[in-house]
């Protein structure tokens, strides 16, 4: 495959950037990659696992020729870290993005770009409680779902290359209008947090008879919250943009426990077999 | 070890009750082991893989000689199994089981006994989304809890050999009052089937812009809602038998989704990270 880009520049070399940096270097897709982050102890890592070809804390240097610009820090930093790079990005400059957000991510960063400029937004669903550099690996895209967001800065030919991009990595890419996907991921992937994470904090401090209550958990408890591991940061990022979806999907959720309560309180068995039997086919359609 | 019992029945030859055949009898504990159960099917699979001896649909024949008796099928068919057993069981058997609740058990089965009968509650807190003999396995119980739980009715030499029996599968046996245990796991198992299963449930349905929602899950939908592919016969009797300490944690779960949702709502940055924050720390005591 031929080279896409002259140089791109992945702002916050983690899970996803540098694991997406390693697929594009092991196939030939951009001449160069540069890494921007906020900490040289990552950025190192990022250089000694050979990710990047050069890590700089500075906005302008990371700017400088960068033909493609990747966002893939906390979604809520975006803004900001496109505002501080913009006037040193070439004027044709694509910006893209790896959120797991999208209607508020193009909102606030369409009106930043240069005239010249395209942005796509891009969502690979791979997400996962690890964090930085060293938690990047090959072909972790493989297979998974690569949700694209066409926009109104959407140019055409940004637009394939960034495809091609993700096409490269062995993902299914799926082109949705952001407000969809945003729908779809507040419940397959946003509600799904919150359920483990509430789940988690419930139990925090919760004792009887002088034993700690989760002390006593076995695969169902750890499998159910393993997700609550995931960085706050990322999460309450996520909650903070997505909030109308999210706000819905959890009605939802909330609607479904309640049943379930009022199944377990009024002791009817045949609305517990209904939902657990419910529960069970969904699954199956996941497994 | 010495042999502490001459016939082991068990009632109902699954996960559980087929995984402590195989370990009993790797350990030579008892002489013979005799499978009771409902379908022919599952006792074929568990003589062809050496976990019973014999295998009977009649109680009858499961009964005679019979000196333990282990009750492992879902927890509210105990009773009526083991009213048509004990007339025919030897005048001192011990009765035991392996059912996720412990105080419903007790008071169901107790008032059941001969008068030189014992009984000794057990819960091993290895359950999983798997069913039948052909679930089973060595091994199962190394280094999982296995909750002991003390009654009226249980002589402290069936409790002794007993706990033998389960000391010698490497399993962790804690012995505690039967409300207790049912408190805990209502908080560390009970709960999280149900947020698992009403996250299932939720999303059975889910679709937008006429995508399933769900498909597009990644791995936290996975983990957060595989145990709701557990079985819904065995989770109807958990919830309808342990109903009032289920409703307390029921309760104290609202109550946190219910912080997680004001949050979410009201777009408060510090709420939500000191949730995840709480989340985060309670799940990585339980790595």
């Amino acid at each position: 495959m031929s080279v896409l880009f002259r140089q791109l520049t992945i702002c916050g070399v983690g899970l996803i950037g540098g694991s997406l940096a390693l697929d594009v270097r092991r196939r030939g897709l951009v001449e160069r990659i540069v890494g921007f982050g906020r900490t040289q102890a990552n950025l190192d890592i990022a250089l000694r696992r050979g990710i990047i070809d050069i890590g700089t804390l500075d906005p302008v240097e990371a700017a400088r020729d960068a033909d493609l610009v990747m966002l893939a820090t906390p979604v809520m930093n975006f803004p900001a870290t496109l505002k501080a790079m913009v006037t040193y990005l070439p004027p044709n400059a694509v910006v893209t993005d790896v959120g797991s957000v999208k209607a508020w991510v193009v909102d606030q960063l369409e009106p930043l770009l240069g005239p010249a400029m395209s942005f796509v937004g891009v969502h690979p669903v791979a997400g996962r409680e690890l964090a930085g550099a060293a938690a990047a690996e090959e072909r972790l895209f493989e297979n998974r779902w690569v949700i694209v967001t066409p926009s109104k800065r959407s140019e055409p030919e940004a637009l394939n290359k960034v495809e091609t991009i993700w096409r490269a990595t062995g993902a299914r890419v799926e082109r949705m209008a952001p407000a969809v996907h945003d729908a779809i991921l507040a419940r397959a992937s946003h509600l799904p947090q919150i359920v483990a994470s509430a789940l988690a904090t419930a139990l925090a401090d919760e004792s009887v008879g002088g034993y700690w209550a989760a002390g006593f958990g076995a695969g169902g408890l750890r499998d159910t919250t393993r997700i609550a591991a995931s960085s706050p940061e990322m999460w309450r990022d996520i909650c903070l943009t997505n909030r109308d979806a999210l706000v819905q999907a959890l009605a939802l959720y909330r609607d479904w426990f309640a049943r379930f309560e009022r199944a377990v309180t009024a002791g009817d068995s045949h609305a517990l077999s209904d939902l657990f039997e419910r529960g069970r086919q969904m699954r199956r359609r996941i497994a």
